[in-house]
């Protein structure tokens, strides 16, 4: 808290709206799509390309850059007290193949807008400032997403991650050989040692809450919790004409119950419980035939491990009543998890207090997609600021955000990154 | 009626499983599977092969052959009075490509063994008996189903039949030159003339009911009438983790409460309504990605309009409801109508009569599945005889039947048809 100067000595600094809207249009040229979205696979030439350019405008705004094995880029603006740990924010800038252009790259340019205000203002900060981008957050060419600040905070390890291998055999080593990005700095914190004093994430909410609430900035609380299962209901195939309902054994029907019970089990828990099922089998998926197996995709979400463990639970009961009539077997397996990331307290309230300072509407909200600052955060300090994207549409071309809400949420940023580094 | 003889006339004649038994596996090795079924398809060379093979062992048996301009094949055995409309039998004898050894050939080759009886026991009957052997019934290569009986009675044209093309592009016209079974005889009775005094169709149940029951003969009392639809949900897809239950417009929920109603509208029908959703195709289909469309198939069958009519209108009253909250948009598009058909009352009787006589168990049901007698049925009295098959499994390499079961539907079809053609 000591670090902290009082919130008036930089009340009035504010981040160029239309500059950030520019970079964000220029990067959006490397890959864009005819249909105004971006394709930049993670250490794919174009997303190489994408690298360099920001990494010339870092340097042009005074920054030294690293890169480290799993090609993590890390850009520094020095501070005045050579001992203390960086203020870092920063995302990603690989992209879906039908991406678009603010999911992860706006995370990026908003850190390089503070630091290309605070070079305007002639403002040096006493903890040094870090822009931080992420390899390979989206997982479309190489699994698992999240790779960069994955191996960082060492959720796996560098060399699972460097043998991962795109549908055409590369692995993401000569990937890195061929782009030019295997640097040379350690690439994991597996020591536990803490790098930054705190990391901030700006990012578009990708979902419908806060443009459906007409609210400005997400102070985000953290991420949800995430428990995948696979759904497997066999029961027997049989010709839909000669085969009376009592003598049928119709896995559909059954799998049917679930997908409704996965739903309804969610919305016990809403507005922060999540339950879906995407994906679907049928099996032999033909009109007149009784399904005799169905595969179906089971994916929960929950702020707290509690919340999770009973809508896993509920779907287990809701499993054993409804196989209880021996008609039918059905499997229940646990394809992922990931464990619920509250974002630290004391960020998202200097979040929440620079959004009230500069009068933009805000509300609290959790995360229920991954992100970078979820695997930062096992190693510091972290949160983010969500800002509304156009009808909550992400992952998409048509993926779009105001201007002004973009200007927002990265004058936010500034402010409290500015906070927690303190003014020389 | 007073073509009938007394039963007590040839109660004692009794046609011979063993040779019955040999034909249905003599007929079986073309087209034989690896794994015991047969693969025939309609009008290919295995099917040819089989024809003639048929055509030989009718001529054997002193029948006459003729074939029409669809390719259904007559064998007719000569009565005494040359006046008398033949009494017809028969099946087909193309299979599904995992097909099995006695779907339609078992009604052919009993067919044949009632002949191969009368002439072993020197018997002549008044009216000519005629084996009907028609073309493409299961329209696993050229649609549609039940071609040759469609065309005959007049369901749909001859150029119709003749222009359809399998997925090599060769057309029945092509495959039935190629074949050499392009008859002369004219294909259709669109002149309404009636050209059979009766047609019977004796046929593995493909079904479970007569093995539950412990049946041997089933008198099937007509063909179920069958309503398919396509129904088709629409809501918005977005990503799984940010979208609150609230805001979601989830088109599978919809769809599995529909698919849930198929079932249960059909279960208010027992056991002769039927509901089946074979078919499920969700978009895009993602496990994370909450579904925006969803297709699928409905299957309603029973046996009377009004009871079918009723179903669609259950169908149709979910869906009003359901769709009521205004999320989705749900079309229902009827894609298939085939009309129930009773079965003629009078040779219903007559096989009952000669299972009673012959102290086989028996019972009626209806046919859920499509057969040719179904649209001979459309030109003359018409009726079925089904025997059980193991566990109900057809349309599969494993489709199995009980040589006894099988000689006794043949003995059944022997004395209905000759109570029907009378002895000279």
């Amino acid at each position: 808290m000591n670090d902290r100067p009082p919130q008036a000595a930089h009340i009035t600094l504010s981040i160029d709206g239309a500059r950030l809207w520019q970079s964000l249009h220029d990067l959006a040229r490397i890959g864009a799509t005819a249909k105004g979205g971006v394709c930049r696979l993670a250490l794919s030439e174009l997303d190489a390309q994408a690298r360099r350019r920001v990494i010339d405008w870092a340097g042009q705004a005074g920054c030294s850059v690293r890169v480290d094995a799993i090609g993590n880029i890390f850009a520094r603006r020095a501070g005045s007290d050579p001992q203390a740990l960086p203020v870092a924010t920063g995302s990603h800038i690989d992209t879906q193949p039908n991406g678009g252009k603010f999911d992860g790259n706006y995370g990026v340019l908003a850190g390089l807008e503070v630091v290309r205000t605070l070079n305007d203002a002639g403002i040096r900060t006493r903890a040094p400032l870090e822009l931080c981008i992420w390899t390979n957050e989206e997982g479309s060419r190489f699994a698992p997403v999240m790779m960069g600040s994955g191996v960082y905070c060492g959720a796996f390890t560098l060399d699972h991650a460097l043998a991962a291998r795109d549908r055409d055999g590369v692995s993401v080593a000569e990937a890195l050989a061929a782009s030019g990005f295997a640097g040379d700095v350690p690439a994991a914190v597996a020591d536990g040692a803490q790098r930054f004093a705190a990391y901030f994430e700006a990012h578009i909410e990708q979902g419908p809450v806060l443009e459906g609430a007409g609210c400005t900035i997400g102070v985000v609380s953290g991420a949800l919790g995430q428990r995948w299962f696979d759904v497997t209901v066999a029961g027997q195939e049989a010709h839909a004409g000669p085969t009376p309902m009592p003598l049928r054994r119709d896995a559909l029907y059954t799998a049917a119950q679930l997908m409704q019970q996965v739903v309804e089990i969610a919305r016990q828990r809403a507005p922060d419980g999540r339950g879906t099922v995407g994906y679907v089998d049928v099996f032999p998926n033909s009109r007149n035939v009784i399904p005799g197996r169905v595969k179906f995709s089971v994916d929960f979400r929950h702020p707290d491990d509690a919340g999770l463990a009973a809508m896993e639970a509920a779907l287990r009961a809701a499993v054993e009543r409804i196989a209880a009539d021996g008609k039918v077997r059905i499997e229940v397996q646990q394809v992922v998890y990931f464990p619920p990331t509250p974002f630290d307290a004391e960020l998202q309230e200097s979040i929440r207090a620079a959004a009230l300072a500069r009068g933009h509407s805000q509300m609290a909200l959790p995360s229920g997609a991954g992100h970078d600052a979820i695997y930062v955060a096992r190693t510091a300090p972290a949160a983010m600021i969500f800002v509304p994207c156009k009808d909550g549409i992400s992952h998409n071309e048509i993926e779009d955000a105001k201007p002004e809400d973009l200007a927002a949420g990265a004058n936010v940023l500034l402010d409290a990154m500015l906070a927690r580094a303190g003014i020389a």
